[in-house]
């Protein structure tokens, strides 16, 4: 339930789009390293290592997809501001978990200290805010702001469940949807709403699902590894304590596993656990869940006011997610 | 530097505008306890007992009399969401500071762990940009959000100058906009801009002045005194290493201040650098600017577009924060 380094599934789709695309992600890039040192040498130094440190950029992708080639600086704005709270959240997590690398760079907690992080994603958080008043966009405030909210309750309900191998499925998915899938949807809906044109409400949908399997995957992923691929050892979750869906689903499989304690596990312990999840069927059936919400997103896309380019664009995206991780 | 947990300079205004602010602020009340319990029975425990523990509320009730008492639902919602932000960051704070108490009850951080205190006050941050999305206002999210980037950055300032007694009074005015200042200022803009009525630009120069008055003030009260009025022990800023005017004056009066050392203090230590500053008039020198500012805030509401009543009403607040420490 951690994020993962894994390279980009949207090489493909940059491809696809090169006219326009690769152009638009670069002046959002630009915006984020131009925020980053807005404060000065000294105090911007945390916000400018997150940021440079960079990551899939996958949610802002989403939104200029979202938006299509036709759309406006607006879309840009909107880009950046979602992957402004996508790094203030990483920043706070990080705090939570101590982890000292993210992306095989230090984490700001490790090279500065709780304090700075906590002050560093505070900042991450307002500016992404700020990015989004400029020029009005009372409706995209209010989905930025509600899927802040669902992380910061995704992230308490995570730490409220700590060590809880009783937790059921459906906890699970909620937790997901909170920590996860509710920034994909904001991402497609305020994409589609800078965009002025139809279409927020499918699309919504559609970054819904992605988003969920996109985590269904990652959770696999933290089982299976490899280190290499993943940047982060395997079994970080169980270490963090965090139950996920491989766990839940193995634990009816496997007897032994239904008595695992997770309090005071070692490195060496918790791979001898995913071991023994990967063993039984669980990690298929969470990729079979994680493919037919891909093939659920897809479908949505076939009934939506789309271009038949964007249509297959954003299928690419979706194709890509599992693809990722096979 | 902390913020104290001195009663409200505010009764005296609540009595002289009975017919309408006593009742708006009540609305304000009702919003904030019902944001807080909207997030289920443990969840939002946290948030509720942040909320729940009160305090002075000075920052709303200063939005909801630069609306005036003819403004709409609007100022209602610009005054909640100041409250929520300004919440969020005595949460987060209390985490940095690992603070026990708060206003004689525990912090979140003490009665809930570090994990929880920083996913409630993104609850909390995440919520006040929520509050002010409903139903448009542009104009206001920029404020908040640019008062947010701020109180960030002043927390991030404080957090590097600890320990560092060689700071320069500029430095130390430049963190009290940035962590107190800006968010005064912003709170009467906000109401202001909610009114729809002209004087914006002077009741934010207002708010700005009684801002750092308000901090100047509070910093006096950490070296003075006394606990049971402040709720918390003399030098805390001291201990923390947090070097405030008090200080970077007395230490040009005091040959011997000038080469005190902050870091392994103890509460006595604290306590004897807390009167040597006293025996100084540094503190005097420090309450005479407050009030210069006050002076100055005053006298900006007489150049202001305002009724009668409304200067005189915030003629109160602005003796109010002085009075408060007389």
């Amino acid at each position: 339930m951690t994020r993962s380094s894994v390279p980009p599934p949207v090489t493909a789709v940059m491809d696809a789009a090169s006219a326009w695309l690769p152009a638009r992600m670069a002046v959002v890039e630009d915006r984020l390293a131009e925020l980053a040192g807005a404060y000065g040498p000294k105090l911007g130094e945390e916000a400018e290592a997150t940021l440079k440190a960079g990551g899939k950029r996958l949610r802002p992708i989403l939104v200029l997809m979202a938006a299509g080639d036709g759309a406006g600086d607006r879309a840009i704005r909107v880009a950046t501001a979602v992957e402004l709270l996508h790094m203030a959240t990483l920043v706070h997590d990080d705090v939570l978990d101590g982890a000292p690398v993210r992306r095989g760079r230090p984490t700001v907690v490790a090279r500065s200290g709780r304090d700075r992080a906590v002050g560093v994603g505070d900042l991450l958080l307002s500016r992404a805010f700020a990015e989004l008043a400029v020029g009005g966009g009372g409706a995209e405030v209010a989905e930025l702001s509600s899927a802040s909210v669902a992380l910061a309750l995704g992230e308490l309900a995570q730490r409220s469940d700590t060590y809880d191998t009783s937790i059921s499925e459906q906890r699970y998915l909620e937790r997901c949807s909170l920590k996860t899938a509710r920034l994909f949807e904001s991402a497609c809906r305020m994409g589609r709403l800078a965009s002025g044109r139809p279409g927020t409400e499918e699309l919504g949908s559609f970054g819904r699902e992605i988003g969920l399997a996109f985590q269904l995957l990652d959770d696999v992923l933290d089982v299976t590894g490899p280190p290499e691929r993943t940047g982060k050892a395997r079994g970080t979750d169980l270490l963090d304590g965090t139950v996920t869906l491989p766990l839940i689903l193995a634990r009816r499989l496997d007897p032994e596993l239904e008595s695992v304690e997770l309090r005071g596990l070692d490195q060496a312990r918790a791979e001898e656990i995913c071991d023994r999840i990967a063993a039984t069927e669980a990690l298929d059936q969470v990729r079979n869940r994680a493919k037919g919400g891909i093939a659920r997103a897809k479908g949505i896309l076939e009934s939506a006011d789309l271009s038949e380019e964007e249509g297959q664009l954003l299928g690419m995206i979706a194709d890509g997610v599992v693809e990722r991780y096979s």
